[in-house]
């Protein structure tokens, strides 16, 4: 029998989760069962005064996340015990996923987890325009992180309609999230990732696995956004415009342009929150059009973009919910469900 | 014969513009008429492609718009000229807006400014809460800036329910907005206003005229909220309790608690976002609960707010319209009905 | 028999440790024993490249250090045992010091305590213009801290000349120190002490115990110089004149001015670099002279200051040093000593 | 005859050109006529005030830097006519020297211009490990930008002792620089150079003419340092110890290590301003050891480094100076004595 319908819980109520969270409250094939977390701040409040049922990741934490005042709705095993959850959206914080997966095996509930964790733990990394077949009918998948998906979508989609020789991407990043910005930030510096190459790159081969690619990182002083400097040698010869109808061509790849104002990630975050969609989310690779630039002997192709670090693994992960419970079979199918639904566009203006 | 509805253009797509158009398609008795703007960059073109008229504020700009690939629609002089508009909303730069009203006089078309111009230009300076009575059938009202609106709605709700004696209010600015961080903003740096008084004080008293207030103010490093640190001598022993209550009656003003999480501009803004408005703006003040003190004699309160500079004085514009229209009589009919269309609210959680 | 020169040595080799270390070179009547830390990282090699004996804070640390590759002349008690110490000047970590003054018991060696202790810990806070006196020949003295040295030694002055009714200050911190910026900052926000009054004011009447202060505090997104914003209640009627006469006459304290250019923190720490002394610091507190302003009643009191978070508690540390082993009896005599041998000046251009 | 001594003259007293002029007061081989500059701000005024004269840069600012109270000598081209001066170190405004140079032509002066001017200018731009003696005797020359000089320290050496193939730079740019940071800066952003490649490699290819180079740049959220990312084909194979070899030799290059805590610019800021130069100043290019890292295949280097950018071109104008007035005529005697009255080292700890 084909499901029409899937029931998904969200464990990790933080930057990822809550807006996964939200994306799969507007699938009308998914059902969010409830959310479940460890703390009982600001954040998981809110949630609940919109109705969410809250559970508590690990049933050392109910009596305290209660003690604050937050209406528990019992433990994440209890749920997964009932039988009541298909897909547990894993967005715990790095390593905390690969010690959860336990839990999930132990139910049989399918799992997917998120870039913070190693390959190993799901065994599939995954980027919906790249390699969704892989995961179809998995029980685990791993959603990889936004610099890698970022990746995955502009450098993979010239590497399958051109041909990737080397890639070499440089990975300017933001320091870190907007709610933690009064505790753990940098300040009016750059630090360097001294290991080369970044682990990026190796990360991105997890997804395409003939992907010659080195990078390297550094946290820049801001918390909004990655940027991504791209030098990509080609198999073949290409113009500008060939780039430029291959970037186009990628869904979930947008152009935007310095000659039209969008001078930095600022004005990218601006153009964002006009578009209104939730939260003043960017599912989308923004790709500076006037940046798209090929070497003299045509071998070497140059592009910057700006990776929304915050949402653009969100649609991703919807798609990793079909590809698993076989919702959908074929990657353009879940894409476009999710890109409506999203309201995914290839213009924003 | 009674009005039930008014024709709004707003004039200066800007950050403030941009959010002042989108607040008056929510109103139910108001009509958006188009927006007017002297450029053509990425935002103006959003507000196009979602179906917008575009005119030009000047004449002399309508072929250089165009030229961008803009749909003009016209000039803002045409569109008075026809009888097409009650109100515009002038979101021009300041000094701007002073320039303007001779064309708003010359077709005899009401209007409401804002903060960045003088008190002169209008006459009255205009937040809901405190005097609405005072614009209404006025030709012109001012509304005032970001940070006197917030003093006004929080020092003058103090003043009104238990006197003030003196208020000092120190302004912590953000430095620049958000989309022009890219060219104008401060670095690592503290930048005073060695003019003291600043303008805020002077400028609350336009609207509540009999209060004694000083201000200083600063700009910091960040590009979003001003932070208003309030020391308030008063004209009768209080309590905590007394000065929470008389805050939480006021409309526009919510609490935040640093218990939940919320430590800072960046706490508020993630929380802002999380609360589902468009372009994740927060239309309240939000005061620190848990900041909100008061001297061993009881006759000096200490409270610390923050000042959402982008948005808060959008509710303020919406009723400056009805207020100067008669659209509503009264200020309590007013604001409710502004609170209901924004979904702005009293707990947020 | 009169000591004509004392031993130092400096725990805590840090922000404050190293400049005090250098700053005690620099006297004549003063020989530098040695520096203590926990660490072995490039701060402290650095310090025994120069040729300065590097001590273990603790004997447990040792080993460690010595495998990093530092040479370690032994620990800290070691040296206090044979004699070789007549002060300590305790630099470590807020709380750290507390501990360590047992260990300064059990030697009978002087120590001064800087001002993340608690007052207890040594019984006077010193801020020498203001209660030199008051450490003479004490066995411990605290240093308080740069914000509470700042507004001791300008209200302080005023305090002591034209007489305080109440003094309400607000302090706006850098939030972390230049070396730990990649790991513990603030970023694109301003993070409020919710706690009113702030412990400043506390904290300036252990120096001044007459002084009515409030303060209330908010770190900024910046990470050198506090900046101080004052309203002042004075006793008698005064002139902006006056109050710059004041100022003037203080040690240690400057005017600097926005006509000359010098604008926000940023200029003030150009300006401290240009004047040549090591690191670019600034021992002075520069009082923005355009900002000094009098109410219409001539009975409030407004300026604005910088705080060299850094640096301006390290003379201060010199004169502690003289008062607890009575080398000057005198306060200005050590004041002036101090300022000759750091190149303090009055006028810096 | 052979000068034993050279009199120079700073024309812009800015970042740059105090610092040439506090290096240049250091070389017994030269004298420092005067600064001229355009304004009247507290930057020359301190510079006034330590004895230094001052000439107006035109004759048109005579009056007003006189009426703020600068006592002004003359104009440069009194100074100029009067055979006063052999070289002027031009360090004005990007595009001012290239005005200036009729002026330095009228005079017969000799004259070295700054990277912010272009190639044609002077027709020789100038690293001096790289081509002093294409210097020599020429009446202008050009010292490159500090990111242009760092790149021809670092990436030359490697391409002289190993060969490159390709080198590909990716530069993370400070904003602005510290004195002007109240205005014009960046905030909460990254601004690329939507062209791509930016000018570096160019101008990096007017100093070493057969280097294969591309780099990519763009502004970061900080106002000090530089910081860049290298990706070098080499000609034959090699090891990191090669490498590490190479950049040990160069001079004005050194090695820092994140396993000693410098894991940021911030760090090394701090560091330089422990190593006690004026200012806090670093002349060297600091290059993290733990990043220099080779492919697997032996063929391509990778590393990061800072670029000190208010101090590294320094010791390059002071080389200048004696390769144009040949008061050496070999590059290494020249470095050999900037470095050692400059204070210049090959190990900082």
């Amino acid at each position: 029998m084909v499901k029409t319908s899937v029931s998904v819980v969200v464990n990790g109520y933080g930057v990822i989760g809550k807006r996964v969270a939200d994306a799969v409250l507007r699938q009308p094939d998914m059902r969010l069962v409830g959310v479940a977390d460890v703390v009982a701040d600001w954040r998981i409040k809110l949630a609940a005064s919109k109705g969410l049922p809250v559970y508590a990741s690990t049933a050392d934490r109910v009596s305290e996340m209660a003690k604050k005042g937050l209406k528990v709705s019992g433990t994440l095993e209890e749920l997964l015990r009932n039988g009541a959850v298909d897909v547990v959206v894993d967005c715990t914080p790095a390593k905390v996923g690969a010690r959860n997966r336990e839990l999930y095996e132990k139910y049989g509930v399918k799992a997917v987890f998120q870039g913070g964790e190693k390959h190993e733990v799901a065994g599939v990394s995954f980027v919906a325009q790249r390699n969704y077949s892989e995961a179809l009918g998995r029980q685990f998948v791993r959603v990889v992180s936004c610099n890698t998906t970022a990746i995955c979508r502009v450098i993979g989609g010239i590497h399958e309609k051109i041909g990737v020789k080397k890639a070499r991407v440089v990975v300017f990043r933001r320091a870190v999230d907007v709610w933690e910005s009064s505790r753990t930030g940098i300040m009016n510096t750059v630090v360097p990732e001294l290991q080369v190459p970044s682990h990026h790159g190796p990360d991105a081969q997890t997804v395409i696995k003939d992907l010659d690619i080195v990078t390297m990182a550094a946290k820049g002083s801001h918390n909004l956004y990655h940027l991504h400097m791209a030098m990509v040698e080609v198999r073949s010869k290409v113009t500008v415009e060939d780039v430029l109808k291959v970037v186009e061509e990628e869904p979930r790849v947008i152009f935007v342009s310095g000659e039209d104002g969008v001078d930095g990630l600022n004005a990218i975050f601006e153009l964002s929150r006009d578009l209104g969609r939730p939260r003043g989310d960017l599912y989308e690779i923004p790709v500076w059009k006037d940046s798209v630039s090929v070497s003299q002997d045509g071998l070497e192709v140059y592009l910057i973009w700006a990776t929304p670090n915050e949402s653009n693994v969100v649609p991703e992960n919807v798609d990793a919910i079909r590809a698993i419970t076989e919702l959908e079979k074929e990657a353009r199918a879940s894409i476009s469900k999710t890109d409506e639904y999203l309201g995914i566009v290839k213009r924003v203006y």
